[in-house]
C-alpha cells in the first residue's frame, strides 16, 4: 500500500485501519495531539477543521538530507483543498483567505520541540482584504504582526526579543500600557519595522507567498526534532530519537474577534486538589497565546459561565463528554469565535500526586473506570509524595505570579529543597555540614570530586544533563532533592551567581526546588507536611491491597517504628535488626564490654546486663504487631563495628607516645594511653581486610555463641510474657548470611535448645518458624539444601547484589558505580532496582530449589529493593509471598504489588 | 540365609559368593588380613590354617553389650575342630597342644588396634608336655612366657614395661646380654615372676583353660576398635565407626624351633628404591616380633638364600606368585620351620614416591598392569613429593637404628622440615621470624592464638589431634610441613619439652620431622633436593598425559617462571599477573608517580616510563613460550595496594605534628611531614572499606584506561618485536572481575584500538583471542551474554569463591575457616578444593550458558584449585580444556587430570 503521509482530522478511521486498529500505533503515527484532533472530529465535537502530517513523513524528511518525501507536498495541497472546499474560504485567497496555525505533535509531548505559528496564510495583501471583510482593521494589523513576529522566531530563528523590543517601544511612542490598546495604524508601523527586521536578520524579506509560508512552517516543525534541546530532552528522558514528530495543520478561529470571542485553557477537574470541576483560565477577545504569555489578567472559567452561558454550557458538556470518552481528565485549548465553541486541543492532564489519587478513586466511583484501572493510574512515585513534605502549592502559585518561577528543569529526585545557593561543593559542605545551614548546591553539572557537597546540601540543582547525569544519580541514590539538566539557569561560576533571563540569584540567596516538578523558585517557599491521612489515598490502597498477591511487611527495629509501619499498612515485620539496639547510649558500654572481656565470666556478665534491653525491646514489638507475623533476625555485623573508630586510637596513641618522650604526660593521658593501648591490640586482633566478607553473620553466631543464646533467651522470655498477657505472637527467627545448610543447622539446634529451656521455665509454648536469610550466591544455588533446614527465606538483596556482583556498596556508590551507570554500562544503580539478569537470576535458581524441597516455603525479600516498584514487580513475578521495606515505603510498595499483578493479568 | 560368623581360611569361596563376587564386600567382611589369608588358601599358598571371625560379628557384639552373638562361638568350636582335624592336634591337648595367634584384622589397617597374641593354647600343663614333645625346654618355656606377657599386656592391660622389667634383672642376674641367652630355668622363674604379676595387677590368675584364653583374646581384639586410639584414629583419617574389625585365628609355626627355622618380613619390590628384588629382613631361630622389636640383629633376606637355598627358592617364588596375583608388590610375612615355609601375612607393600613411580612403570612394562593402571596407582601427592626437598631416605635409616625415630604422627602436612623445638606460638614467632632460625612448633594441639607462631615455623609437631584438627588445617593451608596427633609424645609445656619414653628432648634442641610419612626424629636428619629429573616419572606423566583430555598449563609471570613451567610439562601459560611486574624495585616508584599524578600528563609520563620494562618481560615471556598459548591478564589489584602502608603514614604524622608542637622538627623531618601528609590525603581518597569489592580489575580498566592502554601497548609492541623475529605468539588477552558484558564490551573496543594501532606502526598483524576471567557469581548466571564477546572464559576460583561464599580468604582462613573445617561445618578448604555444590554449581551453570551461545568457547580455570587433584578431577567432568597451576604443580595437575580421565572412562 502506498504510504499515505497526510491525515485529513476526519481520515483517523483510515489512520486506525491502516494501523491495524492499533491506538498506540495511531498515537506513534499522527502524535499525540493529532490522533486526538482526529479522534474528536470522529466523536463530533467541534474542532476546527485541518490535516496531519505523519511522524513517519518527518523521519523520512530528516533522513533524507531535509527533501521532503516523494508525494508529501502533494497530499497537503490536497487535503487543502479539501478544507478549503469545507470552509468556503481559499489558502491564500487575497480577497478573503483561510488562514492556518501549525503546531509540532510528538507521540510524547516533550520540551523544546517547534512552537505554535498562527494566522499562516496572510500577506501584505490579504491583510488589507481581512481589514475589510472583518470592518476591524486592528483585528487584522494585529493577526499579521503575530504572523510575522511567531514565524520569524520560531521558523526563521530572529530572537522574540528584537521583536517585542518594537512592541515596546510602540507602547511607549502610544503611551498606553497593553498591547491590545495599540491602534491598528500603530499596528501598520510595527509590521513595518517586522518585515524590516526580518529582511535585516535573514538577508530575505518576509515570505508573501501562503504556500511558501506553509511550507516552511512544516519543514521547520521537522528540523525542529533534531534541535539541541529536544535531542538533550530526549537523552534525558530515554525517549527514542527514531519517534519523529507529526505536524497538525489547522485553520485558525479567533477568539479575538470582539464581543463573544475568546479563549482559554480549561481541565474537566481541578488538577491540584482533584476536585471535580471545570478548572482553567479564559481571556476575553484574545488570542491563544495570550492566555498564557501573562499579558493580560485572565479569568478563571466559571466567570464564563455569566458571560457566556451558552458557550459555557458547551464547553462544559464537551469537557464531561471528552472526559468519559478518554476516561481521564482532559486538558483542553479551546476558542470561542463570535459565541461559537472550538475545541483546539486535548490531552490527559497533568495533576499532582493529590489529584491523582483524587481522579483515580472518584472515576471508578463514578463507573468511569474500573477499580482495577484507578489503581494503575497513579504512579508509585505520587503515592510516595504524600508521605514527605512538599511544597506548598498554594506558595508556589504566588511565587510564580510574583515571577519567582525561574524555570522548570528535569525533575530527577523527588522531595521539596528550600536552602541557600552554594556554587560549589566545599562551600556547601562548610555551610551546611561544618554550620548546618540548609543549602542548595548549584553547578552546571556534577562529579565526583562533588558528592561531599552534594551530600551536605538539601537539594541539587544543575544547568546540564539529564535523568542519569552524575548529579541525577547520586542525588536519587541518597534521597537528596534534585532538579537536572535546567538549560534555562545560567551557572557563572565566577559571578557566584545564577541567571535566567533578567532573573539572578547570588551565592547565598534562598532558592526553592521542587523536586518532583522541576521547578525552580527564586526565595523561600513554605512547605507541607506530609498527607498520608488522606481518605482517597486510604481508599486507593484499599483497593490495590485488594488486588495484590503480595503481602507487604516493613523492616522496623523498634516499637515505634512497627507502630508507624501498621499505620501504613504493613501486613507484619519482615526484618528486625537485633543489633540496631546494641547501638544505644545506655547499651553500647555494656555491648563493649561483652566484646572486650577476658575470659567467659566477664563476657557471660556483660550478656547478662544486655539481655533485660533486649527482652524489653523484643516486648514491645510484639505487642505492636500483636497477631501479624514479625521477623528477628539475629546479630549480624562484625563486632569491631561496636568499638571505637581505630585509626582514631592508633592516632591518638602515637601523639601520646611522643608527647611522653617529652616527659609531659598528665596522670589522665596516662590513664586514657593505656586505655587506648588495650582497646588497640584488641582492635588489632578482630580488623579485618574485607569486613562485609568477615566474621559477621552466622559466622559471629557460630564462633561467640554466647551471644546468639542471649538474644534466643530474650526474644521467647518477650513471646512467653505477652503471650502470658493474652497476646497473639507469631514469631520467626531468622539466620544472617548463611552460606552451607551445616551453619543453619548448628545455630537450629542452638536455638532449638535455648528456646525450649526457655519455654520449660516459663511454662509456655510459642511456636515458631525457624530461617535464614539468603544474600550470598551460594545460599541461592544450594536453596535446594538449605531448604531442609530452613523453613522460610527472605532475601536480602543487598549483600546479595553487593557479593553477585563482588561490588562493595560502601566503596562503589559516589565512586564509579555512578560513572557506570552515567556511561550505561550499568542501565541502572542495581542497589536500587534488583539486577534481574544477574541477581534476580540467583534469586530464580534459590526460589525454585527451595521450593523443589518444601513446597510451603515461605518466601519474602527484606533489602532496600523491597521499596522499589521495579524490584516489587520483580518480585511478584518470582512469586514471592511478601517484599518487605521501610516502613516509609510500605504505601508506594502496595500500590507497586498491586499494580504488578495487574499487568500480570493483563 | 543364617549369618555366619566365622569362616575357615579355606571358605573364602563362601564368603565371596555371600558376598555377590563383591572383593571390596570380602574385604570389608572378613578385614583385609583376613580376606588376604582366605585368597592364599585358596591359591594353594602354605598358610597355617585357621579362620577369620567376621567384622559383623565384632559390630553385633559392641551393639549388644559387648555379648558375643548367638551361635558365634559355637562356630568357633566348630572351625577349631576343623583345624584340629588337618592338624592332627587338639587345641588344649596337654600332652600335645594346637597352638593359636590371634590377630585384629579390619578393611583399612589402623593404628590403635588390638596386638597380636602369639601361642594362645599354652598352659602350665601342655609347656610341660611341649618341652619334652620338643625336647627343647628353653623353646618351650619361652613360648609361655611371650603367653603370659603379650596375653597380659594386650588382653588383661598389664603395661608391658613390668613384664620387661623381670627379663631385665633375670638378663642381669644371669649375667647375659640376650633374652635367647637365658636357659630353661632361668624361663622358668620369669614364668612364675609374670604369674605374680598378672595375679597382682587383675586380681586373678592367669587363666589356664585354653577355650577361656581364646574367648578372652577374640573378646579384647572387639573391644579394641572401640578403643581411645582407634577412635582417634578413625575420626582423623574419616573412616567409618561402623566398619569393625575381624579377628584371625590361625595355628602357630614357629620360627624358633632351631636349626632350618626362622621368620621374617619382606617386599615383593624394594619399597624405598623401587628395584624388582626381594627386600626385607630375616632372623634366624626367632618368633615373629623378634624380628620388629630389634633385640637381635636382623639379616638381609639375601642371606637366606646362602643358608636355606630351598626355603629362600620357594619365597622367592611365592613372592612373585603373590605379587603377580595381586597385581602389586605386595609386603609378606614369613615363617619357616624346620626349613618348611609358612606365609602368615600379605598386603600391598607401603613405598616411597620414588619407589610407587618405578613400581608402575615396571609392573606395566612387564605386563603385570596397563599403563592405565600404572597411572592409577601413583598418588598426586607422591608426584608431588618428587618436587620438593625431603629428609635424606638414608640418613633416616640410620636415625632409626640410632634409636632417633621418635614416634609417628598423623602425616598431615607433607614434606620435610628440620628445625630447633619450641613450645609456645610466641618463642617460635621470635626464634623463626625475628632471629631467623628453623623451628619446629611443638604443642599439645594448637588453637587461633598459635597462628602466627606457626606460620613463622618451619615445621609443626602435636600429640592430639588428627587430620582435621586446627594444626593440620592451618599446616596444610600454608604448606608447613606437620606431624599431628603423634600420642606417643608427651608434650611437658611446663617442663618446656617433649618424652617418647625415655628419650626427652628440650626447647631449642633439633628435631626433624617427615610430614609425608609422620615420623618424627630426634637430632637433624640431612635432607635431599627435589629429583623431578626420575625417568620412570617421565616416562610415567608421558604416559598420563596420553589419557588426559584436560590440558595442563601454568602461571606464570615472569620468563624465568615460564621456562621451569614448561620443563614441568606445562602446555602454555594460563595466567600471567602484569600486575606482578609493577612490584619490582626499580618500577615501584615509576607506578607510584603514576598513581599520584596531579594531571594526565604526570600519568602518561609515568605509564610511558614502565611501557618499556612490560614490553620487556612480555618479549621474555613470549620467548619461552613460542609456540604455546599465552593468557595475559590485564591489572587486576586496586591501585592503592601499590603505596605505602596508610596506618604507618598515619602514626607517623600524627608523631611528626605532635614532635612540632614542641618545636623540634629537623628539615628533614619537615619534608617527610609534608611528603606524608600528601600521600595521607591520596590514601584516604582511596581507602576502600572492602577493597576485594573495590576499585579492581576491569573497573580499574574503565576508569583509569591510560593503565590498560599502556599494558595492551607493551603487549602488542612485544608480540610483533619477537614475531618479527620469527617466534609463534600465541597470544590471549584477559581482563579480570567482569561482572556485566558492558564492561567487557568497553575493554574489547579500548583493545581492539590500541592493538590495532600498534599492529599498524609496526607493520605485523598479530592474532590474538579476548577472553575474561570468570570470578563472579553475576558472570557465572550471565555467561551466555558474557560470551557474545569472550572468546574464553578462565575461571578464577580464587575470587570466585570469596564471593560465592561471602567469605574474605585473608579473614577466614587461620581464623573462622579453621573451626569450620575442624568442626565439619565445611568439609574440607573450600580455598584448597573446588565447593562443588556452591563454586562448582556456578561453574557449570558458566560453562552450560557459555557454550550455549559459543560452542567453541575456550574454557580454564587459572585460580590456585587448577592445582588440586580433587579440583581437577572436577574441571574434568565439566568438561574444562585446561586447568592452569603454579609450574610446581604442573607434573600434580597431569598425572591428576589423566586419573580423573580414566575414572571417567572405568
Amino acid at each position: 500500500m502506498k504510504e499515505q503521509w497526510v491525515y485529513l482530522f476526519d481520515e483517523v478511521d483510515d489512520a486506525e485501519q491502516r494501523m491495524d486498529g492499533d491506538w498506540d500505533k495511531v498515537r506513534a503515527l499522527l502524535g499525540g495531539k493529532g490522533a486526538n484532533l482526529g479522534e474528536m472530529t470522529r466523536l463530533g465535537v467541534p474542532v476546527p477543521p485541518g490535516f496531519t502530517i505523519t511522524t513517519r513523513g518527518c523521519m523520512t524528511y530528516l533522513n533524507n538530507d531535509n527533501q521532503l518525501p516523494d508525494g508529501l507536498w502533494d497530499e497537503v495541497l490536497t487535503k487543502l483543498a479539501a478544507i478549503e472546499q469545507k470552509q468556503g474560504k481559499r489558502f491564500g485567497d487575497p480577497a478573503n483567505p483561510l488562514l492556518v496555525s501549525s503546531r509540532s505533535g510528538a507521540k510524547f509531548s516533550m520540551p523544546g520541540m517547534m512552537d505554535t505559528v498562527l494566522n499562516i496564510g496572510l500577506n501584505d495583501l490579504s491583510v488589507e482584504a481581512l481589514a475589510a471583510l472583518t470592518q476591524d482593521p486592528r483585528f487584522a494589523y494585529d493577526l499579521y504582526r503575530r504572523l510575522i513576529q511567531m514565524f520569524g522566531n520560531v521558523v526563521l530563528g530572529v530572537s522574540d526579543a528584537t521583536f517585542e523590543k518594537v512592541i515596546s517601544a510602540a507602547r511607549k511612542a502610544a503611551d498606553v500600557q497593553f498591547d491590545s490598546e495599540l491602534s491598528a495604524e500603530q499596528w501598520q508601523a510595527v509590521i513595518a519595522d517586522f518585515k524590516q527586521i526580518v529582511q535585516d536578520e535573514t538577508g530575505k524579506p518576509f515570505p508573501q507567498e501562503p504556500l511558501e509560508q506553509l511550507r516552511l512552517a512544516i519543514e521547520a516543525v521537522f528540523g525542529s526534532w533534531n534541535g539541541k534541546r529536544a535531542v538533550d530532552y530526549r537523552n534525558a528522558a530515554g525517549i527514542d530519537h527514531d519517534l519523529g514528530t507529526a505536524v497538525n495543520i489547522q485553520t485558525m478561529v479567533f477568539g479575538n474577534m470582539g464581543e463573544g470571542s475568546g479563549t482559554g485553557v480549561l481541565f474537566s477537574r481541578n488538577p491540584a486538589t482533584g476536585d471535580n470541576l471545570l478548572y482553567g483560565d479564559y481571556l476575553f477577545n484574545a488570542q491563544g497565546e495570550d492566555v498564557v504569555a501573562g499579558i493580560r489578567q485572565v479569568q478563571p472559567i466559571a466567570t464564563l459561565n455569566d458571560e457566556m452561558p451558552d458557550a459555557y454550557e458547551a464547553l462544559q458538556a464537551t469537557a464531561k463528554r471528552l472526559e468519559t470518552h478518554f476516561a481521564n481528565v482532559q486538558d483542553i485549548e479551546f476558542t470561542i469565535e463570535r459565541g461559537t465553541l472550538y475545541i483546539l486541543q486535548t490531552r490527559d492532564g497533568k495533576r499532582t500526586a493529590k489529584a491523582a489519587v483524587k481522579f483515580a478513586v472518584d472515576m471508578a466511583n463514578e463507573g468511569l473506570i474500573s477499580r482495577e484501572e484507578a489503581v494503575r493510574r497513579v504512579t508509585p512515585a505520587q503515592v510516595d509524595i504524600f508521605l514527605h513534605p512538599r511544597l506548598d502549592p498554594e506558595a508556589k502559585k504566588r511565587a510564580a505570579k510574583e515571577g519567582r518561577l525561574l524555570a522548570t528543569g528535569v525533575n530527577a529526585s523527588p522531595g521539596a529543597a528550600v536552602g541557600i545557593a552554594a556554587f560549589d561543593a566545599d562551600i556547601a559542605e562548610q555551610w551546611g555540614k561544618d554550620e548546618g545551614k540548609a543549602v542548595i548546591m548549584v553547578r552546571p553539572e556534577t562529579k565526583p570530586d562533588d558528592v561531599h557537597g552534594m551530600l551536605a546540601a538539601k537539594g541539587i540543582l544543575t544547568s546540564h544533563g539529564g535523568n542519569s547525569s552524575h548529579a541525577a544519580i547520586v542525588a536519587r541514590q541518597f534521597g537528596v532533592p534534585a532538579v537536572v539538566g535546567c538549560s534555562a539557569v545560567e551557572v557563572d561560576l565566577s559571578a557566584r551567581a545564577l541567571t535566567v533571563g533578567s532573573e539572578t540569584v547570588r551565592e547565598g540567596e534562598w532558592l526553592s526546588l521542587d523536586g518532583t516538578t522541576g521547578e525552580v523558585f527564586a526565595g523561600k517557599i513554605s512547605t507541607v507536611p506530609a498527607t498520608f491521612d488522606d481518605p482517597d489515598l486510604a481508599t486507593l490502597l484499599g483497593w490495590a491491597d485488594e488486588f495484590r498477591r503480595l503481602g507487604v511487611r516493613a523492616n522496623a527495629d523498634y516499637p515505634e517504628d512497627a507502630a508507624r509501619a501498621r499505620d501504613f499498612g504493613a501486613e507484619g515485620i519482615g526484618l528486625c535488626r537485633t543489633e540496631h539496639m546494641f547501638f544505644q547510649e545506655e547499651r553500647l558500654p555494656i555491648v563493649q564490654k561483652m566484646i572486650l572481656a577476658n575470659d567467659e565470666t566477664e563476657r557471660q556478665a556483660a550478656l547478662d546486663k544486655l539481655l533485660p534491653y533486649q527482652r524489653e525491646d523484643f516486648e514491645g514489638l510484639f505487642k505492636a504487631m500483636e497477631g501479624q507475623p514479625i521477623i528477628i533476625r539475629l546479630i549480624d555485623p562484625p563486632l569491631h563495628e561496636f568499638l571505637p573508630n581505630y585509626e582514631a586510637l592508633l592516632k591518638d596513641v602515637e601523639r601520646l607516645h611522643t608527647q611522653q618522650e617529652y616527659g609531659e604526660l598528665s596522670d589522665e593521658e596516662r590513664r586514657r594511653m593505656e586505655e587506648e593501648e588495650g582497646l588497640l591490640v584488641a582492635e588489632e586482633r578482630m580488623r579485618e581486610a574485607n569486613p562485609m566478607l568477615g566474621l559477621r553473620g552466622v559466622r559471629l553466631g557460630i564462633e561467640t555463641p554466647g551471644v546468639m543464646a542471649m538474644q534466643v533467651r530474650a526474644i521467647f522470655e518477650a513471646a512467653c510474657a505477652v503471650k502470658r498477657d493474652g497476646t497473639d505472637v507469631q514469631l520467626e527467627v531468622m539466620i544472617p548470611l548463611v552460606g552451607h545448610l551445616n551453619e543453619l543447622r548448628i545455630e537450629q539446634s542452638e536455638l532449638e535448645r535455648v528456646a525450649k529451656e526457655v519455654m520449660d521455665e516459663q511454662g509456655i509454648e510459642v511456636p515458631y518458624m525457624f530461617g535464614t536469610m539468603i544474600e550470598l550466591p551460594r545460599a541461592c544455588v544450594t536453596a535446594h539444601r538449605i531448604a531442609t533446614v530452613a523453613e522460610f527465606f527472605s532475601f536480602g538483596t543487598n549483600d546479595l547484589t553487593q557479593t553477585t556482583f563482588g561490588i562493595s556498596r560502601d566503596d562503589a556508590e559516589g565512586k564509579f558505580l555512578v560513572d557506570y551507570v552515567q556511561r550505561g554500562i550499568l542501565p541502572f544503580n542495581p542497589f536500587q532496582t534488583i539486577d534481574r539478569n544477574g541477581v534476580g537470576e540467583l534469586m530464580r535458581i534459590a526460589v525454585e530449589r527451595g521450593r523443589s524441597i518444601r513446597p510451603d516455603i515461605e518466601l519474602g525479600i527484606c533489602g532496600e529493593h523491597g521499596g522499589d516498584p521495579a524490584s516489587i514487580e520483580f518480585c511478584h513475578q518470582l512469586g514471592l509471598d511478601y517484599v518487605s521495606c521501610s516502613p516509609f515505603r510500605v504505601p508506594v510498595a502496595r500500590l507497586a504489588a498491586a499494580q504488578a499483578a495487574l499487568a500480570d493479568n493483563g
